[in-house]
């Protein structure tokens, strides 16, 4: 009975996470013909973190880093997604996100929730090697996605450069190899007008 | 140098990748709105994985068990997705699925390539703890999503309980815990004729 108890609520959060397939985010796929969204991105972070791993600048835990990649985003299903540009959306983001991981986080078993938004928070802080490194994923995947599709949600948000600069600054705090890459891309996009 | 190519492979694989984004399975998101694709798929067995895991009837690597759901399907960026329901496509599918893994995976550095593709044919044999954990999360993921829709895509092909039970003859090798939860969603669903 305790058991089932357990997968229950289990199960219905696994259901209640769903809803991550419907969150869109700004930024297109690769093939530009329509935005991504929340579950397909989590799950690009996952298999990115799988294969780049070996360019962390500390040595990271890998399960622990793809488990707060997959689950990073899992609080939009309430606080929506905020644009990384949209100023006054990112003012009320925090306390928007923490109710968000109340909710959808006491639907777990306790043990299980409140490591979720322990990791969760880890994310949030970007201090730990595990941290620094999934939130340098975060930033290089979306720079890769708009480098393939000629920089579409760039171009529809008029983004600059140098917002695109502002933006990563700290992208070298989980790898200097993978920021050198995103470097290169964003200078080679500028040059080609798809960044103003 | 060698670096900058192997990191120049790794980022190529990485965006043919986004290709799972547009991969549709026969599946409907529990909203019943639309199809999930494989990307979302794999996104949702991750996070099933390392929320269910302590059901595994014997003990499995997380990380090796994550990392197989996560790539189990991405074969289907070029042999596309088979119904399980789908007799004469099942026919072909092995033959297809591994000329799409010999393209997909000598895309990558030659250590990470046969490292995925060795890991796919695990989960394919479904002999080891892992793979037959990740092959029962497979299985009981579109029979939560179909109760979830209200059966819609076991109406759409009018699919029997029967055929949902020969289809699952091997879902309690993972685990026995998630196969008697599956087994009273059949039945439920059957009884209210969601199932014919």
């Amino acid at each position: 009975m305790e058991q089932k108890t357990r997968l229950e609520k289990q199960m219905n959060f696994l259901m209640e996470m769903d809803k991550s397939k419907n969150i869109m985010r700004q930024t297109y796929l690769a093939n530009g013909e329509r935005r991504e969204n929340d579950a397909e991105h989590s799950w690009h972070l996952a298999i990115m973190c799988l294969l780049l791993g070996e360019y962390a600048n500390e040595n990271i835990d890998l399960l622990k880093t793809v488990t707060m990649v997959l689950f990073h985003d899992v609080i939009e299903i309430d606080a929506g997604d905020t644009y990384a540009y949209d100023t006054k959306g990112n003012e009320t983001k925090a306390e928007r996100e923490n109710i968000a991981a109340k909710r959808l986080y006491s639907m777990l078993p306790e043990d299980q929730g409140a490591k979720l938004a322990a990791l969760w928070e880890e994310f949030e802080k970007g201090e730990t090697p595990e941290a620094k490194f999934a939130r340098t994923l975060d930033r290089v995947q979306p720079l890769a996605l708009n480098n393939a599709s000629g920089g579409r949600s760039w171009k529809e948000h008029k983004i600059t450069k140098e917002q695109v600069y502002q933006r990563n600054q700290q992208t070298h705090l989980g790898s200097e190899v993978l920021w050198e890459y995103a470097k290169a891309l964003i200078e080679r996009n500028a040059e080609e007008g798809k960044l103003l």
